[in-house]
């Protein structure tokens, strides 16, 4: 029982994994630190030096290693310091090292093909399916690419070239080859007799796909009509023909919204011709989800991409640069609106202190809007017909909030300083800096949609430079017009 | 092959099925407010008037929404303003209600269950599976779920309440009953043949579980080996014992990184005692990382829950309060630290227009730290013995940054104000700040890790709130020791 308990908590699991790996690791280090005495220190990969201590050391790391799912080594090589991380990768068998590779954030993967020759880069990557191969492609020296390329036969050839060339965020990237097409006229119990030939389906083959002699697209069978249905039964009896169907073209998101709201396990890919060229399966889709919402989360900091937490501290700067930049200018612009009124400041230099409290609550007022607006756009809940009529709402909430907010901030003001006409003053550029966060927290993410543009990268910016030099505009300014 | 086409594009032709309902709608409308000038108006719920004009516009519109899948009903239903809403819901058959209240989000749930009587509310939620019932519960008066609960099987009452019984973000939650268990020591052919009594099996069945007379797991047949294997083989004998097994108490979150990790279309759940008491499938799962994440861009700007986009602006301004008022506390508190400065800033007024730039990138630098911590910490990647090391890495990056950012925020400073002192203590404001930001924007994510509480909302405010106050109070602070 204590075992089978062991094993439920697989995320334990694999964190148990990984203490179990960095103790290995550390008696090998100790080990191999305790022999670097004796001998010269040696370049290039780790090997391991030859008493015979070490040796069990490696051997016991390499035994735990070999028993691990290629998804748990590269959730430990992501988590390992880059020293550990490259002790850890020499150790994995090399017929791995491409699965694992797949498994693997950018980041870390950059680290570990860095350490590898050309010739085991070739064995990787000959490993993988021409699918996989395609995610993998970018990252390969171009050398490699090219013995791959030869090594492959003319349909993987094809395949390859055909995965290559959609765009990223398209279900091309996400579709794989593993396919098994079946003809509409035999019976279940030849389908049956033909899938026997296979010693294992492909994984998430939960329906096979109907196709002509022009490998025209005709309908899929789901595996369960193989199993519940008698075996004289013929498959153009039982296929569904009304399926949902893939463009290689379509967005790969357009692809994940179908899978969840239809719940497939898998679906076919279809070209223009109606011919099958493809499959996108339920575990890509998945992925490719979690992926997308990381993405997001980190761009709405500006960061471009996801950062491998052992990276130098130099490429780490490096990535939080662009948004770091982009910001200061915005503040510079937001300092010299303010430099403007410097005139007024001096004369009530209360003015200072209320400022940061009208750009603030303004701010986060819009980027409100704006997260519900970028959220509706994707879900295509926004229409030409709607949109006036949402304007109107995110207007009537600011203004709504405006009062209330802008109230509370007026009394604050006014019992500080005793002065009415700074209370009012205070409401007034509250109120009109809300309504100018609702304006463009809705309209700047509709604009950036209507531009082609991804509506969740750098609306913030945006919004927050206007709300921030807005802010200090309308309140300096009515300051300057109604208390000078 | 223009239908084939139309059929691809499923994302358009959802949103082709939303256009032509709302034309359907318009026609209704038109039909209904023309009918309503010949007689009096009626009240509650829609119902088509008796002239046969309007008879066929409802027919054609009912006739629409007939052929659509219900998550397209409920996308429809999200998609259009309350009253239109309401008219399509009323239209719809009443024996969907149940499985389309299902698929629509909370808020627009709460706006369609408001509308209807305790006996279609009793009516919708029969037709449902105990585990969807679970789901739909708390949103159901309490007197209908009485009637509901009585309506149950025993088996049924025990798998609702114990459904019930897991909090919302467990395994539990996203379980269901619908597991075929079969025996260790039949034949692949007597697993057919139980099989074939079902007319169709449930949904994402890839595998049925292998049990033992008192219900305990013990392991898993997929249904491809079924397929594959000669029908004479035992269970047993092909049977995969050392298979993932989800316990109901567990975190959801960690089952759907198993899912993920290693590709499963369904997981056994099994209790305590071994015993198997349902299964969790990839869809449920992949709806959950999609609402997780969704749920987690709207925490970050404080919204409590997904906007109905049509709800009153009453009701959509509460949901934004909560946010607002914090920051506005945390704006009065920044807004006191300046005005302990007030001196300083009538002396130096260009203190007033450099502080918000100090503030500014601290604030923005700490939350990108923010944001990759708390990545790190779903993903378990930060453990006791990295989180110094990290804690280093980011204040270098801050140090770095606040050196690089701060160094040309004193040049601007300098060549606008023509002093160097002024400068120096930019510069030097800027690269405290940024530290303090590496600072807090690391270990605040950390302790509320510690304390059990979700890193990812909340964080933000704390931290902005700090990078604010402590930027005003360096930045003024050291301008009022060396300038003053």
């Amino acid at each position: 029982m204590a075992d089978s308990n062991q094993e439920t908590h697989y995320t334990e699991n694999v964190q148990n994994h990984l203490k179990q790996v960095e103790a290995l690791l550390d008696n090998c280090i100790l080990a191999e630190e305790m022999a670097a005495m004796r001998e010269p220190p040696h370049e290039g990969r780790h090997t391991p030096p030859g008493t015979s201590l070490n040796k069990q050391h490696f051997a016991d790391l390499r035994h735990k290693l070999d028993s691990l799912h290629p998804a748990d080594i590269a959730y430990i090589l992501e988590a390992l310091p880059i020293e550990q991380r490259l002790l850890v990768w020499d150790m994995v068998k090399s017929e791995r090292d491409g699965e694992i590779l797949i498994e693997v954030s950018d980041a870390v993967r950059d680290s570990l093909i860095a350490t590898m020759s050309r010739d085991e880069l070739r064995e990787a990557a000959e490993q993988l399916d021409t699918d996989e191969l395609a995610d993998l492609a970018p990252d390969l020296p171009q050398n490699v690419m090219r013995d791959v390329f030869k090594s492959l036969s003319i349909e993987e050839r094809e395949q390859l070239r055909a995965a290559m060339s959609y765009s990223e965020d398209s279900v091309g990237a996400l579709m794989d080859f593993n396919m098994i097409p079946v003809r509409e006229d035999v019976t279940l119990e030849a389908v049956s007799r033909y899938l026997r030939r296979f010693d294992e389906l492909p994984d998430h083959t939960d329906q096979v796909f109907v196709t002509d002699r022009e490998d025209r697209f005709k309908g899929v069978l789901p595996i369960n009509l193989i199993v519940v249905n008698e075996p004289e039964m013929v498959v153009g009896d039982l296929m569904l023909p009304d399926t949902i169907q893939l463009h290689p073209e379509e967005k790969a998101e357009q692809a994940a919204q179908a899978f969840e709201r239809y719940d497939l396990v898998s679906a076919p890919v279809v070209d223009e011709d109606g011919k099958l060229v493809g499959r996108v399966t339920v575990n890509v889709v998945l992925d490719f989800v979690r992926t997308q919402s990381e993405s997001d989360m980190l761009s709405q900091v500006g960061l471009r991409e996801e950062e491998d937490i052992f990276a130098s501290v130099w490429k780490s700067a490096q990535n939080r640069w662009a948004w770091l930049a982009l910001n200061l200018c915005t503040a510079f612009f937001a300092s010299r609106v303010i430099g403007g009124f410097e005139g007024t400041i001096e004369k009530y230099v209360a003015l200072a202190t209320l400022m940061p409290i009208v750009t603030g609550i303004a701010g986060n007022s819009a980027n409100q809007t704006t997260t519900i607006v970028i959220r509706s756009l994707a879900l295509g809940q926004i229409t030409q017909g709607n949109a006036r009529r949402l304007m109107h709402k995110e207007l009537a909430i600011g203004g709504f909030n405006g009062l209330l907010w802008g109230g509370i901030a007026g009394l604050f003001a006014y019992f500080l300083y005793r002065s009415v006409a700074l209370g009012i003053v205070m409401t007034g550029a509250m109120l009109l800096n809300l309504l100018v966060g609702a304006t463009v927290g809705m309209t700047i993410p509709l604009v950036m949609q209507k531009l082609g543009r991804d509506p969740a990268i750098g609306s913030s910016v945006m919004i927050t430079a206007i709300t921030d030099s807005g802010g200090f505009f309308i309140f300096l300014g009515l300051a300057t017009i109604f208390l000078v």
